[in-house]
């Protein structure tokens, strides 16, 4: 069946070729056109033009392709849409990051709906893109699925599905960390079963079982006999905290097993307070989010971008370098299985409407769903602890909303009471200075407009 | 007619006298017989020997007088137990908040329902205490009514009315701080109404009317143009803090005027960080909760006792110093709307089955209620604004439930959580040790006992 795939933010050209070759591999989606869509023309062109080349050596002639700058234009009569977007780039985050940190914040805001460091500005810039994406959507094409895959996944989702009636599925890799704890455990990944559930960067292994038997306690064995062993002999990427002594405290403080970015995030401080500290919870590097591991993570996203531009210089095969296989991403099979009625299952972000017991229905959460012709069928899971359940309202829900609230009600002082959250922020001034400044940034003029002129000066009543 | 009230902690003899000095002025409550129990014997003797000549001097020979250490043989009988005792009493408070001033914590904690200034020992000694009396009370009198007056009211009228079928009503004195608005903003106290909603020590002025009329415009105008001589000029006792800096604050931040109790709280960490902090914020002693203003309360608590102390030694009348005139307290009124059918509206903490929008019904809320010989008929009130209701659930409910579930459960790992949230923690060994040190301090052996032998040892996996 011939669609259009309309992916916004199609300038990460490493994502961009990954989506591409699953496409190429897709019998079921020959005729269709991809749309390149961003705003940085070099990135758009580089992309654009190894997609062409890769679709060509594959010789898939039948897939049609655009590129544009203009968003509108890529909406128009698209089927799918994949926004992969981070507005302002990693640029603008890393500069706010610099300011937070003279502020007192080490590596960012970790008050931000508790699924990850944020700075200000990118938090408000990614919601606002989000639901301008998703109007333009209602407006253009209103019964194209948006499939969404750049962060913040929980607070967008929610937000463009409370907004707006697009059709949104949040997606993350999170999940695959159970193929992670598989290995470490040295469990053959294709007899292992499990549900991962929760909301984005907050999933909790509710069921894990091999060979058809409960596989927990080979975790509860692991961690007994095996644990310290290879914590001390660990060598891995800064990325590998899947099984590091932070999940082991999770699962023992609130009773299941973090999966994928979870042990990240998950609102405990407490392992972030300090470099030394991170290394101690995560491992030598301090872990995917210290300076270290994200440094090494922004070195890999550059060279792999480089590497692009060499590949788009040079006259060789890419396939060489990309092997026509599956890319083991979800969105295009998720499309597959909409446009051709390939039933099955996926892990996706999508409104809760029951699915988990003790969270509300218009909270987006993290859960297994049957995909198909007719669409997308979450499914009811497991009940989560009560502790764990509350701990997820206090650290992600509830900073989520009031994330939400003040941007929608364009409203500062919501703003400064959820930086009044951070464990970090030590007395008011410290919160109100640092929004000024932040908002202050040459590139967050639209910022500063949306939440207007009103400052934090008439708060402080010295007596 | 003839009832029995139960006082549990009679031996705040200025406490027990306002009660008894209402019942003697209650012709509907005549023949009935009041039973005082401590288990101080001191102070018990002193309460129960001024009660009784009080009762004669006012010619009330109809009422029966009853003294007992012994808890169970109290509740035998009663029709309505009165409950305001603090178990361990101040001088165990005051050495727990020594010890967690030691560990960084200035006043003690603020991370138990954010609805004050919490020992963890005090904190769960009451509950405790709470918890034992209702099952008695169960086991013992069962159609009884329960009138919880000592503190946490929040967390303990929600633990009791969820584990035992008891009739409980909390009270509190907070929502009078209306009448010190008036007072201040020179209204005729006669001449206004409100409604003053939420959770006990957390209650927001709904509405407010003077003359029948929206009076919040003179709030209004106090601010922009009284307020600050008001500070300036301020010359009260350090307990007083319904007109503060931080009332204005906390109004201006979610739109309704906080009543009572409600500004010396609120879950606002910001206000609280030092003596010069909380001298800005509330008055020149720091308010009700600084060193200065709880020593005050302490001293002037230690004085009305001697006073009483030196009344029973002394031959005057008691009438001299405590003039039969109606105490203004609600509890003996609650009864005689009981008792005598005299319907009337109380302001009480009972679970909000719908009352406030957006809280479970299991929560106890402080709502109006109407009473009256069927019993208790909470009013539903107007929602409180979005934002207020999440800050109202991330800073009291959830502690509470957290405290809650760590009490029954016997979870160490859930207290240990709960101290991690206090804003001043600023490590996870800080918090661990506090919580062994403070459980191991001699009275709290029944504490070390409920929690069990669980240490936290096995958390600090050190790489």
């Amino acid at each position: 069946m011939s669609i259009k795939i309309c992916i916004i933010g199609a300038g990460s050209a490493v994502f961009s070729l990954k989506l591409l070759r699953d496409i190429c591999l897709n019998e079921g989606l020959r005729g269709s056109k991809i749309c390149f869509m961003d705003v940085d023309e070099e990135r758009l062109d580089i992309a654009y033009s190894l997609a062409r080349r890769y679709a060509e050596e594959l010789g898939r002639k039948d897939l049609a392709f655009e590129k544009t700058l203009n968003r509108r234009k890529a909406l128009q009569d698209a089927d799918f849409v994949i926004n992969t977007a981070l507005s302002g780039g990693h640029k603008a985050s890393e500069q706010e990051r610099q300011l937070e940190e003279k502020y007192g914040y080490y590596r960012g805001m970790m008050c931000f709906s508790g699924t990850g460091y944020y700075t200000i500005g990118t938090y408000f810039r990614q919601l606002k893109l989000m639901l301008e994406i998703a109007r333009d959507m209602e407006d253009i094409c209103p019964d194209a699925w948006l499939i969404q895959a750049s962060n913040p996944v929980f607070d967008g989702c929610t937000l463009m599905t409370r907004e707006t009636k697009i059709k949104v599925i949040g997606l993350c890799h999170g999940h695959y960390g159970v193929y992670r704890i598989a290995e470490v455990l040295c469990l053959d990944p294709k007899k292992i079963e499990f549900q991962a559930v929760g909301i984005n960067h907050c999933i909790w292994l509710t069921d894990f079982l091999y060979k058809g038997k409960d596989a927990y306690p080979l975790i509860d064995e692991w961690i007994e006999k095996r644990a310290k062993k290879y914590w001390e002999e660990w060598k891995g990427e800064p990325t590998d905290v899947q099984m590091s002594p932070a999940s082991v405290f999770l699962y023992r403080m609130f009773g299941l097993f973090p999966v994928g970015d979870t042990p990240r995030f998950a609102g405990a401080w407490w392992f972030h307070t300090d470099l030394k500290t991170k290394k101690r919870w995560f491992n030598r590097y301090g872990g995917f989010d210290s300076e270290i591991g994200w440094n090494y993570y922004l070195k890999r996203l550059g060279e792999r971008f480089d590497e692009m531009k060499r590949l788009r210089e040079s006259s060789k095969p890419i396939t060489d370098k990309l092997p026509p296989k599956f890319s083991g991403e979800q969105h295009i099979p998720i499309i597959d299985a909409i446009v051709n009625n390939h039933k099955d299952i996926f892990q996706v972000n999508v409104p809760n409407r029951g699915c988990i017991e003790g969270i509300e229905d218009d909270v987006v959460v993290e859960v297994p769903a049957i995909i198909d012709g007719n669409g997308m069928h979450p499914l009811h899971v497991k009940s989560l602890p009560k502790f764990l359940t509350r701990h997820i309202i206090k650290t992600h829900v509830i900073p989520m909303e009031l994330g939400l609230q003040s941007f929608i009600e364009r409203d500062k002082k919501i703003l400064l009471y959820i930086i009044l959250s951070d464990h970090r922020t030590k007395s008011l001034e410290q919160a109100q200075e640092l929004i000024e400044k932040e908002l202050a940034l040459p590139f967050n003029k639209d910022l500063r407009e949306w939440f207007g002129k009103e400052t934090f000066e008439e708060y402080p009543y010295i007596i």
